[in-house]
């Protein structure tokens, strides 16, 4: 249950849509409540947005009608924040402006949103949705400025918080990455065009090549005479760690790095601390693999995919009928019988939130036949929630929010509980301390989040479907 | 091919949406194209909206939820105005207003809109939707006044033309008619509440009581505390006489009386004034049936049912191949051989607008064996496009624009051809000829429509599809 | 509730897939819960099938795959006979027989079905369907002899009951009516081939010209080398009545004869006998239009639309919530307040079969404001079951079966009821009583039923869905 | 592009279809076509079957109307044979006879079905399909022998080929496995009563308990009585040792041997074997993994996941756009250029069989930066087509057909290939030689497969649609 979304902006080659589809669909882990993309032919604007999945959403558009043209556009794939999923929420969020199409896709979360939508609606400023999209869009067309890049600006200054944005104006498209950098996001090249993206394996798919990270406090512009950066004042750099650990893909790049590298190093330092050992060790697929093979790698003790994935259950499966939480943990794992069976195994697993989900797993492996059945885990305990765009459960769900590790390790039902320890996880990213946000972990937060308010809070309760 | 919505508003009874599902049911005549709800039990608010008949986009939705529930609620069916259908513009309208949820559903059509949009765009206001009722929106929350009617009426005064709205606020509802009471729109008593309506057949089917039509410049609040009138400043009362002509079902009652009524009267008055005489009288179904029922009756010459209508081709059904214009509207007819053989036929129709179908028809009718055919219209010729609600073809294609009337029965292939006179028109309505508005064959437009634009004149070509 | 359905065969033309497809849409009244088509191009024989009306069926087939490519195929549209509909049993049924595929579309019943099946599975033969249209194929393909056309009168011999038949073989098409000739079917000359149809309705639609009506008893080849006739043994003539007084489109011929004109008679004959006289006529649209409107005419009192109909309400129409058996008639037809208000009214209805609609819409008419309600059924009373196709409710649920006319008067709260008389009915139809099976009025059978079963009663109940 | 089917058959418990629902779920690996169900209550019976994953098929099936009615059923999954998929060819196959409900669901193949066909349809049987299924049906039920074991056995003498059925009867089920054993097929215990499935991951889903494999021969019924098992003449023992090296799931039991221990010993010996040294061992994920595991550890070299498996392209993914055969093999797996770049890498794959998904996923690992590429097989070349239920392309179309492994090598593009000897496969199943079907590999066919013909050779073409 950890939100982040998802974004991609394209300028210059025929057949965006086809672009913007196949750049969604490889970003589609981090976001499959619904999607959407906004782009023009330099003629027409075309919207075409849903709720499911990529491939789900696409597949009557009719993509032919675009193959000769050439264009720009950008596209969105989320995550739901709060409440029901609402249709009038998908992104990107488009505006009407003197006749002109505007539009924003938002990667992160702002931490003043309360405030500035209080202040511009005592203005007479009416809202459609709850997006925090809908405010950047607001400031940026209430600036007195002239020109649409001082209007951005001038807009920008107000909003404090994550974002990652792609926006789509009548000339061509801007990437934005807040000063702190919370959120990924990379640009390359293209045939004829530029490309940003959230992930660097959009552009392996497409066949773009990575050029960089968009840098902290960038501006990018992407338009028919190439790219320009403009700058918001600096601040503290804080990249999101919890990306490497659990979210991205372990084939792309962010923040200029491998995740696979960083996972791989996650797992080579658990084996330097871990106080245990066990006859196997096995990853919680899919996110604890690459971690799991360089703890077994390190431990020289052999590695087994001791859980099979059933790879019909997607994260956005549901049963047809009534069924208990175990059986929803069950049915996405089985552990092999014969791999584990009167052994002592070392599960490898990205993080404990809950600990609900761990539980019925760890169950699951003692009645398979493990002897004894011990947890690594590739980061501390997170303690505090996140106010930059992963939506942890509320803090007082957090299991380590006041439990320490070894009543952790009872509640779940482990023989032995170990977490990667903070230096171990800083040191598997080779670079500085400084360049992270782990405020998870350390309740550092780089930006004050204490003007905050979930979203539920300020809006009545409304659900809109079509 | 003419434009028209339908709307609907209640407070009171318990299961709103199923209230409202079947008034817009009755209502479908009016719009077929996409259709809307908002409805509130008093602690959250619903939006379900769709493209499509009323029984397909709320085939899924679930009424029993709200089986027990008091509340109140808006709903809209609506045709589409230019260009592509599109999902963002299907009604009501909502919005956000200090964390309140706020929405309008209009039928009528504003002449100003294109200024008023001008003016809003200058000050920062940004705009998702290409409809009036968003114009409506922003003006009522500019307004420096402080509670809701007073916001009301001050926005309000800023628009000119033709509004019969509905507006769902926090508490209640609004009943809205501008002052020259273009549109219908009236009131019924429900068990437990109120409802208003576009017309009064939607009182009929879910056990209303007609009280009234709403008045010309009326503002009627529909609230716990029952009904509250507000008042805009008088104007000329200008009531759409096409509306008994066409829109309206016969079993409604609009502006205070019978449609029914008004038709058989139509046929009573053709038959005085008719220079010719046939063997049979037939209608085209349904416009034309009960005003070939008056007549008939009139001139004591059979009435004959010389079409038959198939009732499986809907106004919205798509054959799934290419067919041609001639082919589409034979679907729709097939004349009865043994009805028409060898007689001289008075077919009664309506209108005519183009003149392309009844030139099919006519062709019809004779290859099926008829010796002669006349034709006897209900209103006098369409000569003047409508800046109303009705979206008449450009008044290039109106075919009786710079077309005599024996111009006309040529092109059409009739023997002889003979449209109602105005004083004949005006007669069947039984009260004051200053009531109507006749403009579209008189000219004489009672809100000047000279700063009307087209809304594709005023904005990009942009289409959503979700 | 009363069960038929529609069939159509066509050789020769191009672009048989839509001509198949115009036919069932033309015919669609005949049967709306499935419809399906199997067609050949000479070289690749098509299937298409599913539940729901042509329209809907159809929504996605790919037309212009067989825009010109001559070919020739039947179709078939059905109601459902007994319990829930199921697709197994969508005809035309197909099978394959020596690697070629043949298919049979039927309408009509046969009534020794129980024994032919119970001998042939004792013979081994497996079912796939409850369909007499199986039963037809195996009698026909276990015949010893040689060519199809042998097998085809052998396999004949063998039913009882009504059956026209389209049969769908590698090289042409065969129409088929059984000797008593219960059921219509017509045959029409199209360019380059020819077609059968139940109704000619059909013709005028696709352009098609009536020939004549297939004769009792014949088999109709129609391939490469034209029309050939053969035929089985003389029988009684008895086409079913019932057709003219409700199934059949009245803009169709059907047994040669025009529906318009005996409908028409129909009213004419009632004038005659009718024992009361009221202000003004009303029908039940739509079978009963074309009947008021000849007793109006002839009695010399006005004719009104006095119940206006729903043109959202199909046959096929589900609420999407809980309704009561009153309002779903309520739904369907709106009585006009104005119109009836204080009148003496005759309502013409075609029939009475249980009684409860009609009870329903006299009670709708006098909450409108009608002083006195008489009915004027155009047929006498229903008393015995059909066994040729038409599903009445079972005997005991037949209203005249144990009630007489005062009796049935007071149960629907009529002011007065007159059913037309044998004769009134017989002379409408302008031809000998004797080609008539009017067995639901006298419980004089053509065809003995006595070996008849429902089909409930031999087979277990089974469901399937797809 | 291998075919293959997953059967199952449930006597006893409560909410039979759900059961059978979540066991065809956990066999969807082996057929993502179609899929279907036939169950019952032991009063009515039901069947539910459709195009697409299962997930998709029973979306709107109401599993709650069966949650406390016991009774038993059958399901399947199949991948499509021959031609278009059709939906007359969703097994399980149902016949009525004599007013009772049969149903077989099949996984193998018969060789002997074109000759079988042949002779019934001599005797006058019409077929519905080209179902090996509808085949069986008809032998059982032409038998004279009196109960239905009696008639099972009988028919069964004459199918001669693969098979594995359930079979659907009145009273209960029965499982069936050639004598030659080809297709697994195993028992369980379930509450209240027992199951069979083509694996045992079924169990561990539904909680079942595992007993046995059924045995070559044997013919099991389940039914109120418990088990009862009959036997057909015995043969060579002939079970595919394909399932194995590709298609059950590592989780399963087939056979009565684990697949994970069996794949992990393949890897083992190829270590044994293989003739070159890497630095890495990276598997084609899913079905190389358990032996790159096995290959690496024995190696003592790393084990590195180079290629990430997109989780969003099924088997059955459709892009809704034309694409390059390239680029549906290059959006399932994306090469880590981190994990890989200026390594010589060993490839593991568990067989080639046209070998162009092999050519390009080595040319993206090279593009990704591999010095080396190395491939390492888990069975000897895929010489001959298989006639017991394996769809491999026809044998023109295998790539070792007529080219040797340096040949295979040099179009693959690789720097050294090895496929695993014949004796290193079988002595990774840790059982005799005697007991496997290796056709495939040597062309010792177990059952003349000389009769055999494609279905597409004795059937016209015809397709259809629901």
């Amino acid at each position: 249950m950890r939100e982040n979304c998802g974004i991609v902006g394209i300028f210059g080659p025929k057949n965006i849509p086809k672009i913007l589809y196949l750049s969604l669909f490889s970003l589609q882990h981090r976001g499959q409540e619904s999607c959407g993309i906004v782009f023009s032919d330099f003629k027409n604007i075309n919207v075409y947005k849903g709720m499911g999945l990529v491939s789900e959403v696409f597949s009557k558009f009719n993509f032919d009608n675009y193959e000769d043209k050439v264009g720009f556009g950008i596209g969105h794939v989320r995550y739901s924040t709060t409440g029901s999923p609402d249709i009038k929420n998908i992104q990107p969020f488009i505006v009407e402006y003197k006749g002109k199409t505007y539009a924003v896709a938002h990667n992160g979360n702002l931490v003043n949103s309360f405030t500035l939508r209080k202040e511009l609606e005592e203005k007479g400023t009416l809202f459609q949705t709850t997006l925090d999209t809908e405010i950047i869009m607001h400031l940026i067309f209430k600036s007195r400025k002239n020109t649409f890049i001082e209007k951005l600006m001038d807009g920008l200054k107000k909003i404090k918080g994550a974002f990652s944005l792609v926006i789509f104006t009548p000339e061509g498209i801007f990437a934005v990455k807040d000063p702190n950098g919370f959120r990924p996001l990379c640009v390359g090249k293209i045939e004829n065009g530029y490309i940003v993206a959230s992930e660097s394996c959009v552009f392996d798919l497409i066949g773009a090549e990575y050029i960089r990270e968009v840098q902290e406090g960038e501006i990018l512009y992407i338009g028919k005479n190439a790219l320009e950066s403009f700058y918001m004042p600096k601040n503290k750099i804080s990249r999101c760690i919890f990306e490497f650990i659990y979210f991205a893909r372990p084939d792309s790049k962010i923040f200029g790095k491998s995740v696979y590298i960083a996972r791989k190093k996650l797992g080579e330092n658990l084996a330097k601390e871990l106080p245990f050992l066990g006859d196997i060790v096995i990853p919680v697929p899919d996110s604890g693999n690459i971690t799991a093979i360089g703890l077994a790698e390190k431990l020289k003790i052999p590695f087994e995919m001791g859980f099979i994935r059933n790879h019909y259950v997607g994260r956005t499966f549901i049963m047809p009928f009534q069924t208990s939480r175990e059986f929803n943990v069950k049915i996405k794992l089985n552990p092999v019988k014969e791999a584990i069976k009167d052994k002592d195994i070392i599960v490898v697993e990205d993080s404990i939130v809950r600990g609900t989900t761990s539980t019925i797993r760890i169950k699951e492996l003692k009645k398979a036949g493990a002897r004894k059945v011990f947890m690594a885990i590739s980061c501390p305990p997170i303690k505090y929630p996140c106010f930059y765009g992963i939506d942890f459960p509320s803090k007082e769900q957090l299991i380590a929010r006041d439990k320490n590790v070894e009543e952790i390790r009872e509640i779940i039902g482990l023989d032995s509980l170990y977490y990667l320890s903070y230096k171990g996880m800083i040191s598997a990213m080779d670079c500085s301390e400084d360049e992270f946000c782990t405020a998870c972990f350390t309740g550092n937060y780089p930006v004050d989040p204490k003007s905050f308010k979930k979203k539920e809070q300020f809006e009545n309760e409304r659900v809109s479907c079509y």
